[in-house]
């Protein structure tokens, strides 16, 4: 008889559920990855779809295409929609279920509205291809609106834009906003005069960047409004509807009929499910070997994990991170099955590393601290050496010579379950 | 006081349309161009959207960019609802009127069910953007619903495809979806075995390619079955559902979760709004000069255009006759304005090319007609030649690089209206 092999499920394609799984590629395992969608995506550039600079299949790659040479993995298409621990189960739309002798949750984290649910449908936030298509879409059709609008009021309604929140995200969004209103789109309208559009960048806090050193927060903001963004620190948003933003409780209204969520990030719902202690932003705590309390075969890693990484310090939602959890959770349970003793997950920070728009960056690699050009080049070497080491993206550049030649075609990406 | 320029109208930004533009560059005239998308459409390399082998900001290009330096035109966004001819004044959208002195109508053609229409929910066609994205993932999604369906017969419906018209488009997308289950998807799949996939080419005629010599179109067939594709002639399509397809009076039923419609084409309605005399497909039978019966500041090109073209032949639907169209009407406008004498519109057949695989083609050239590999070399060549032409597209190729360093972002494309 042969025995059968351990089965470990990994919910979520993202970079720390593939991570844990190539690091599975030659373990006598039976490795089923399930994701909601059909393609891994390169997070750090989805912000470069929504403005129309890449187009999705640059950033992103068919899952199964990934793993086409891993024999020992099956990719499941679908949304996982239970996970009972206490009967190693795992349930995926439609009622297909998944038994698992270990499991790595690592489903990620959306955008949260802080309660205001309602505001989503003014001010989509960035998570998915969907996501981008949908910002873009918006940004262009309001230049468009605005070319068509008589009144001037509207009109200049239209050529207003918000972005809420200045984390990394919001300083991308808001850099190349600006770039497109004032570069861009130079010499293509008729009717508008795109040296009247307004980026504005609202923060609530102090000041943007918080996460990097302050000085480096202030390089940011003066290189951001050298490209003609507004930034608004210390505004509160207290409402969001079609035609703009309240700020305060004073409620002073900023007109803007496009408006991009960049503020609030919530872990995926998939923690409460594990019926174990989640933190304020939802995520799961998890112990030194990233394992859940009573469920040692159960793992969560990335931005649902919230783990403290040997020196006491929350472990950020970024890739390194997600990756190098990946990496533990996978060693583990291996060490798991042959009741040897787990690795302790300990964050190896690499620096941080922000773009704020075409060739300036800020960069804090431990100690060093850098901005403007120089970091704009090392921010676009890191990012064209992972886009490499992910296999595809890079090879935008040649997709189509290549795609000719060979047998693989690049933009099998499924965007969304609807037409289109 | 100075002398109003004239007023040139142009309905939409196919091959016709922008060819017509740009010849009337350095007129000193007002023109509006106006389009229901935001971008101008290389059609001949749609399929490669459809089969996933290029993103959709590859084959588009926002017609503002196009027309960014020229500065006597102006680009509308939206759909011609209704033209008055005696008024001489086009209706868009939203109750937003544009009156003019000439008008080019080039709104080009779509797709026919041959008064089927509800077969369009289960054989979509390949027509615009929003088709091809379509048809990606129903494709993709086919191999999905295959890879995790338990039934046998169930399985092997989600594994045949079936592509309905023999003509280039039909040709070039069952090749490709060949190619796609036998070489693409390999070793990507867990649970279905590739080689039980089918793609059927289904047309109703004698021969596949039936504007071509017989020859060729025998050629063709051999190549579409070396790829692996079973092409079925004197296949009369009787009904389609979501479960397959019937052929002819007896109903023969084949299943296919899957199929494609490249049989039938109709006039854009269009051409309904101009009270003239249209030919069986809805087409505008215009006289020798390109304009209309009685309206002599009235030109139809393109798709939308029945015109004998000197020699008595139908012109056909090709994007090289459009473009002669757009040079020859926006000729004849000036020279009306002047009150010469029009030009005679002379159809230049440079010979028919289709694309039947990779590397796999037929050509015929004049008298000289050729196949195989050295026909999809110059396939290759010609579209390659093209795509430069119409600025964007090799480029492709350098997209990347090229977006960091210039202000151009090439990906700026509307798909659709809705979300997404």
């Amino acid at each position: 008889m042969v025995a059968e092999r351990e089965k470990i499920l990994i919910i979520g394609g993202g970079f720390g559920g593939l991570e844990a799984a190539k690091k599975l590629a030659s373990a006598s395992v039976e490795i089923t990855l399930i994701d909601r969608a059909n393609h891994h995506l390169f997070q750090p550039l989805l912000y470069q779809v929504a403005t129309a600079g890449l187009s999705s299949p640059a950033i992103a790659a068919p899952i199964r295409h990934i793993f086409r040479k891993q024999k020992n993995l099956d990719v499941v298409l679908g949304e996982v929609t239970a996970i009972d621990v206490k009967r190693r189960v795992v349930t995926v739309a439609e009622g297909r279920e998944y038994r698992y002798d270990a499991l790595i949750v690592a489903s990620g984290a959306t955008h949260s509205y802080f309660g205001h649910d309602d505001w989503a449908q003014y001010a989509p936030g960035l998570k998915t291809l969907d996501d981008a298509l949908d910002i873009r879409r918006r940004i262009l059709m309001a230049f468009e609106c605005a070319e068509r609008e008589t009144d001037p009021a509207l009109k200049q309604a239209w050529l207003n834009f918000a972005v809420i929140g200045g984390g990394p995200t919001g300083v991308e969004m808001a850099g190349t906003l600006a770039e497109i209103a004032y570069r861009t789109l130079q010499d293509e309208f008729r009717h508008i005069d795109l040296s009247l559009a307004r980026v504005m960048l609202i923060e609530g806090s102090e000041r943007i960047l918080a996460a990097y050193p302050a000085d480096l927060s202030a390089k940011a903001q003066s290189q951001l409004e050298r490209l003609g963004v507004e930034v608004k620190t210390k505004h509160q948003v207290s409402a969001i509807d079609g035609d703009g933003i309240s700020i305060g409780s004073a409620g002073e209204r900023i007109a803007a009929k496009t408006v991009v969520w960049a503020a609030g990030v919530a872990a995926s719902p998939l923690g409460q499910q594990l019926g174990v202690p989640l933190d304020r932003a939802g995520r799961v705590i998890v112990g030194d070997d990233l394992s859940i309390p009573g469920y040692p075969e159960v793992y969560v890693i990335g931005d649902l994990a919230a783990s403290t990484g040997g020196d006491g310090k929350l472990v950020p939602g970024v890739s390194p991170a997600a990756k190098q959890m990946g990496r533990i959770a996978a060693a583990n349970i291996l060490l798991g099955f042959v009741d040897k003793p787990k690795l302790k997950f300990s964050y190896k920070d690499y620096g941080a590393l922000a773009t704020i728009g075409r060739r300036s960056a800020i960069a804090a690699i431990g100690k060093i601290k850098f901005s403007g050009f120089p970091a704009w080049l090392f921010w676009l070497f890191v990012h064209i050496y992972f886009l490499i080491g992910f296999r595809s993206r890079l090879m935008v550049l040649t997709d189509w010579a290549w795609a000719y030649w060979t047998y693989e075609r690049h933009a099998r990406i499924i965007i969304g379950t609807e037409k289109r």
